[in-house]
This record gives C-alpha cells, structure tokens and sequence, in this order.
C-alpha cells in the first residue's frame, strides 16, 4: 500500500457518513432541501501536477476544468467554486493566472464564490486548490458496475501525455496535443446526459487502467479491457502510431479528463444516441464480469498488465 | 493597497454572482432548494499560520477551527468538510495530525466528506485547505451594520497571541494561553443563537482592530472602539497587565477566533439572555456611527490608531 493509500485509509475513520461515499469517488453529495449537491476538491501543485515553465493561463484554466471534471462525472450542473490561492510574489504570473482562470470560469458558467490567499514561504511550490459545487439529480458513483455491463471511454486517450512531453521539449507534434494537456476540456454535458443512463461513472484523469482497476475495486467486479479498442486520435496516432505499445501508453498516461463508464447493454442505443446529439466520441473498450480486478486483452487473448497502470500521486 | 487586495480585486471581477457576498465576508452562501447552504474555504501554511515545532494534533485542530470558526459567524451548522492534505513524507507526523483533525470534526459533528491529498516537492512548507459547508436559516452579513448599533465581541482578546510567543520560546505563561493558541474553538452555538439578533457578524482571527476595520468597510459606515473595554482574560492581565499597551496588544494580534457583531440596542437584553444561557462571555466595546472608517478611544478620549491594526497576510 502507497504512504496516500495508508493515509487515506486512517481518514476513512472519520467519514462514515454517506456524503462521504466512503472517500472512493471523484466528489461527496450532500442532500440539502430535496436536492442532491456534488462537492470535489482538487489540488494541483508546481512539478507535480504541472510545470513550472507552463504558461500561468494554462494553470489557471486547469485547475477549473480539472474540478469541473469531477462535477462531470457525477452529472451535475455545476454552481459555483471556491479557490485557495498561493500568491506568487510575480503580480504578471498572478495576473496571467486569473485570465485563464476567468476564461474556464466563464466558458462552464460557473461563478466564483469565495476561497482564500495566502502569501507562501519562498521556495514553496506553488500550490492551488479548487472547491466545485454542483448539483444533480440522479449521481452515479464508481461502484455501481454489474456483471454484464459494457465499459465506456468517451473522447479519445493519451493526447495529454504526449501533450506534456512536448511542454518538457522532449518531444515535437502536433499544436493539438499540447493543447490536450494545457487545455482540458470538462466533460459537463455528456455527463449530465449520460448520469441517467450509466450504472457507474468517473473521469479519467490517472490513466484508463488505473481508473478501470479503481472502478473495478469499488464495484467489486472484475473488469476486461480491449487494447485494440482504445480511441487514439490522428495526432497521436501520427506521432506514436496505433502499435500494441502506442494503445498502451495511451491507456497509461494520464491528464485525458474522459469519462469512463460502465452500463447494460439496453442502454446502448440512448448512450449512443446522447453522443450522436452532443457530437461527442465515446467508445466500447470492455466488459465487465463476476469476478476481481483488471484484466487485458489483445484480440480477446490476454494480455500481461503493464507495470505502470497509471499516474500514483 | 497590498498585493493580496490587488489580486482579490482582481477575482471580483469573477465574483458577480450574489453567492460570493462580493468576496468580503467570511463564506459564500448558495441558496439551494429553500435553504441557505454556508461554504467556507481557509487554508493554513507551515511559517505563515503555524510554526514547524508545533504538535501535529494541534494542526489539525486547528485547520477544522478556524474554518468552523467562519461558520460560526455565519450562524451554521456544520454539514460537512473536504480536507486538502500535503503529505510530509513523514507518517508518525501524518497520523499525529489526522488525531487531532478527528478530535475536532468529532467534537463539532462535522463528518468528513471527502478532499485531495497530494505530495509536495521536497523543500515546501506543509499546506493544509479544508473546505465547510454547511447550513442556516438567517445569514449575517459583514455589511449590515447600522448608525445607532452596538458592537459587541465574544470570549477575551490576546490569549492566542500570547500563545504563539509562548510556543516559539520566547514568553512564560499559564497554560490557557498556549492552548487558546494551539487549541481554539469556534463558537459555533453562539454564532448560531446570535444570528437572528445581530445586524452583521463575522469572526476576529486577524486582530480586533483590522476585523472592526473590515466591517466598518464593508457596512459603510463608522466604528469606534473603547480601548478601556477590550475584554482580557486574567492569563492575559498576569503576564502583560492591564495596561492600555497591554489593551492594543490584545486588540491587533490574530488566532482568537471570537465573534465580532454589530447589533441594535433593542437586542441587548436577547443577546444577554443567549450568553447567559451558554455561560459565554460578551462584552460592548464599540459603537456605530454615520460616517466611514474606525475610531479608537479611551475613556471617550480619542488615541492614535497603532500602526499595525492586526496581521495582514
């Protein structure tokens, strides 16, 4: 067990209450006047969640679109946000930051409410947190997959891992990449569409194999997953090609912000239907069955797991 | 202006929405389903809040403190909290910490719901967020209060600062005021009672003087304080006297966590019912004038205002 896995389990004492959804999901829910609210907190701090030569507008739109994601997941709508602020002693990069973060804020319409600054000790990472509010009517969680369900990815996987590399200058390709972990996109409305419609979501942001472990060992199912069917888009596929390895990488880098979800397969035609109307991809990559843990395939024969399923943080 | 309210004038422009109270109080409202939900976001940092010798337990106290704190002065009940951890690298001190985080959300029922945990780069000072929502039917704001009112405080003034020398070895003292420091208490229950009776509220954890100064801001209008009436506690007057140095001192340093009001005269005989009822102490300490800005007095003399009013940060 990860130091985290540890420290999250000696937390888990104290959020017994339901809200908590026993701290395995992307966000709590609070039922308040009739209403559910979906509530997720999300931190991201300098060299380990992004770069220090990002640019700050980038930053700034991520930490949004990074909680908006959590919000996505659950099918709310969102509220509005808090923010914890580490001032950065460069009133440009300040300045800069708040752009970014204005035009994420804007583009979900989601209001900032509040949250709080705090001058750091130099030589301090920065660090920013984000507090999402949203609201839903129906909520799935991760643990809601059954034997029988199809799995889902919705957009397609890796763009953002390559995206990074190229940010680090290891790497040249195409603009969009880049783009994909500068700028991702919350899935909000596929969401809300697809809450009714799923019997387990969440969003891809570690990787798909350790997501789909994560959502398996919350569902207490076993879950397999097809590496031919992995969506890669053009550009990666332009820079990686559509090899064995190239599906890998994509199923294991992380930063995507795609949904994952899993549902019978009477709901096939509406999932289908809802990406048709919002003119969203979404792609069948597995099944899940009775049984425990995460399996991989190539062509329906078995495939080893890599060693690294994902992003541990 | 510093830094930090040129950075939130900034954010204002993102702040439209009536939820986020023009980011001058102490938490946003959202108004769900007929009920007020209340939602605090306050953040601690090693060297800025607290200092790297204290004992983890007190830590964690103090971070669900001093946000159950903005509740208080909002009048709520607590719901719930979301926790941003950094995890130190060191697991008895992780462990130390979540003890006395437990002791506080158990002590005030606020479960925990859920959060982020993340690993700093080496070298950053430890940074704790935690969000708290929760719930009530009349909020007061920092604004309203009214030529003609009374201003009011909770509990004495000082201890905590006093607490503070004491932990960085610089001072002796009682024991209570190491613990005001270390171990402060929202006053929850107060706030609670208090919020139907009070014109405005908010919580004293920056200094009496800054927090009237704020509230006289906001409300738009005059605030003089008798210095002679800054409530100290017998720890405070053993080590420093009763002084009227020892009165500013008390009424410009951070961490007491009282409840600052503004209530009509027609209140007082309410509001002393509901101290009385809690065995809590309050104290007038100043009055409410037409006109801008604070005043300070002794005896119904004016005196200087002090250079420092409390701690910015």
């Amino acid at each position: 067990m990860s130091s985290e896995s540890a420290f999250i389990e000696q937390l888990r004492v104290l959020a017994t209450h339901p809200a908590a959804r026993g701290l395995a999901d992307d966000a709590a829910t609070l039922t308040h006047g009739g209403r559910t609210m979906v509530i997720t907190h999300d931190v991201i701090v300098e060299h380990v969640h992004f770069l220090p030569t990002d640019p700050p507008e980038s930053i700034g739109w991520k930490l949004v679109a990074a909680n908006l994601s959590d919000l996505a997941a659950k099918g709310a709508r969102p509220n509005g946000a808090l923010m914890a602020y580490s001032l950065s002693g460069d009133e440009d990069w300040d300045t800069r930051f708040v752009s970014g973060l204005g035009e994420a804020l804007v583009q979900y319409k989601c209001p900032l409410i509040g949250g709080d600054t705090v001058r750091v000790p130099e030589g301090s990472a920065r660090h920013f947190g984000m507090t999402a509010i949203g609201e839903a009517e129906i909520v799935p969680g991760r643990d809601g997959a059954s034997p029988g369900d199809d799995l889902w990815i919705s957009g397609t996987l890796g763009n953002a891992g390559l995206g990074l590399e190229i940010a680090k200058g290891e790497l040249e390709g195409p603009d969009e990449l880049l783009q994909a972990y500068q700028r991702p996109v919350p899935q909000l409305e596929l969401g809300q569409r697809l809450a009714p419609l799923v019997a387990a979501m969440m969003d891809v942001s570690d990787g798909l194999l350790i997501d789909v472990k994560r959502m398996a060992e919350t569902s207490e199912v076993s879950i397999t997953i097809e590496s031919i069917d992995v969506p890669l888009s053009d550009a990666f596929v332009s820079v990686r090609g559509d090899t064995r390895d190239a599906s890998l990488e994509a199923a294991t880098t992380g930063d995507d912000y795609q949904l994952l979800f899993a549902a019978p397969p009477r709901s096939r035609r509406q999932i289908e239907t809802v990406a048709d109307d919002l003119n969203a991809q979404i792609q069948c990559v597995g099944l899940v069955e009775a049984g425990k843990g995460l399996t991989l395939q190539e062509g329906g024969r078995p495939l080893p797991l890599p060693e690294t399923l994902g992003w541990e943080h």
